[in-house]
């Protein structure tokens, strides 16, 4: 078997958008963290960086961390421990690049996320080879709220078409787009 | 464009399994309520059945998809309340199989999803080509907690392979499951 690919994620919680298009910070949804976490693992993403710029909501999840890493957690649901182990903490999307960065050695290519098309969209086929040629490591970014503010999609490498459905409707929840996004990436037909 | 397929899914709270491979009955959550109506909604699943034999549970279901249709949450979040307009309460599996018959005409075509192998398994690539002919109707049953009972998955009339990773790892939460499934089956691509 060929070596996996080397992609990580980040989710932001700021700058996303609110409901009104303005720039926010949001807060940290404890499933948010788990769901995501225990897909990246099925996967075999490398690192599943959670950005937040509030140091409370940081330690939030790192209490959250290390409850299913040690004692009464990782007894009763090693898997849960074992998935959040990927999770690194970080207060912004430049802390994740940098962390990336030099624990692969090389500058990642960083993909947004978006519910609506954009400008720099770069199709799955593109993706997938892109990925496939494992000549450098992937970041893909993820918003939370009503998603990434249009300075994180433009300043990236590219952006991933939106999930579509039947009609216009498009309002899944982040851990639904990681899951489906990660699947068609990495998901099997897809790994090498 | 060619009529959408018609295929519906249920979450069973009972009965499922639990950590020790006990049949029991789960408590409901709210976000699978919330996440899963989403994903339905996106890629026109036509009914998204939720079963539990528990009556206070049942109510909970209907008190939180009322919510949202109705007065603040359908003002300040429409497409939660469109999503939620998919949920049917049930009792369990058979009710939610006799009221598909009853809106379709026809007995659905039920297929039980797992994470691990089964001996009635029917491939992505078999199922997809029954939902393009459009001939029958198709539920899809999903477990809570860990996982289906084997009297459902046997009593179905086929099994979903469990979605690979990279290695022996599976353990997605339900509403990653679905996501990913629903993706597969009706998402880009797949769809008429």
């Amino acid at each position: 078997m060929a070596p996996p690919m080397v992609l990580d994620i980040v989710l932001l919680h700021y700058p996303v958008l609110n409901k009104q298009n303005k720039v926010i910070g949001s807060a940290v949804t404890n499933l948010d963290i788990h769901d995501i976490a225990r897909v990246a693992r099925t996967f075999g993403v490398r690192r599943y960086y959670i950005a937040t710029p509030y140091e409370d909501q940081r330690r939030f999840i790192g209490d959250i961390v290390a409850h299913w890493r040690t004692s009464v957690g990782k007894n009763t649901h090693s898997s849960r421990g074992e998935a959040l182990g990927r999770v690194c903490v970080v207060e912004d999307l430049e802390h994740a690049v940098a962390d990336a960065t030099a624990r692969h050695g090389k500058t990642p290519f960083v993909v947004a996320t978006s519910a609506t098309s954009q400008s720099n969209e770069i199709s799955y086929t593109a993706l997938l080879s892109r990925l496939a040629g494992k000549a450098e490591p992937m970041l893909v970014v993820f918003g939370t709220a009503y998603g990434l503010a249009p300075d994180v999609i433009f300043s990236a490498d590219g952006s991933l078409p939106p999930i579509a459905g039947i009609d216009g409707y498009n309002h899944l929840s982040v851990r639904s787009a990681v899951s489906i996004i990660l699947d068609r990436l990495l998901g099997s037909g897809n790994s090498a």
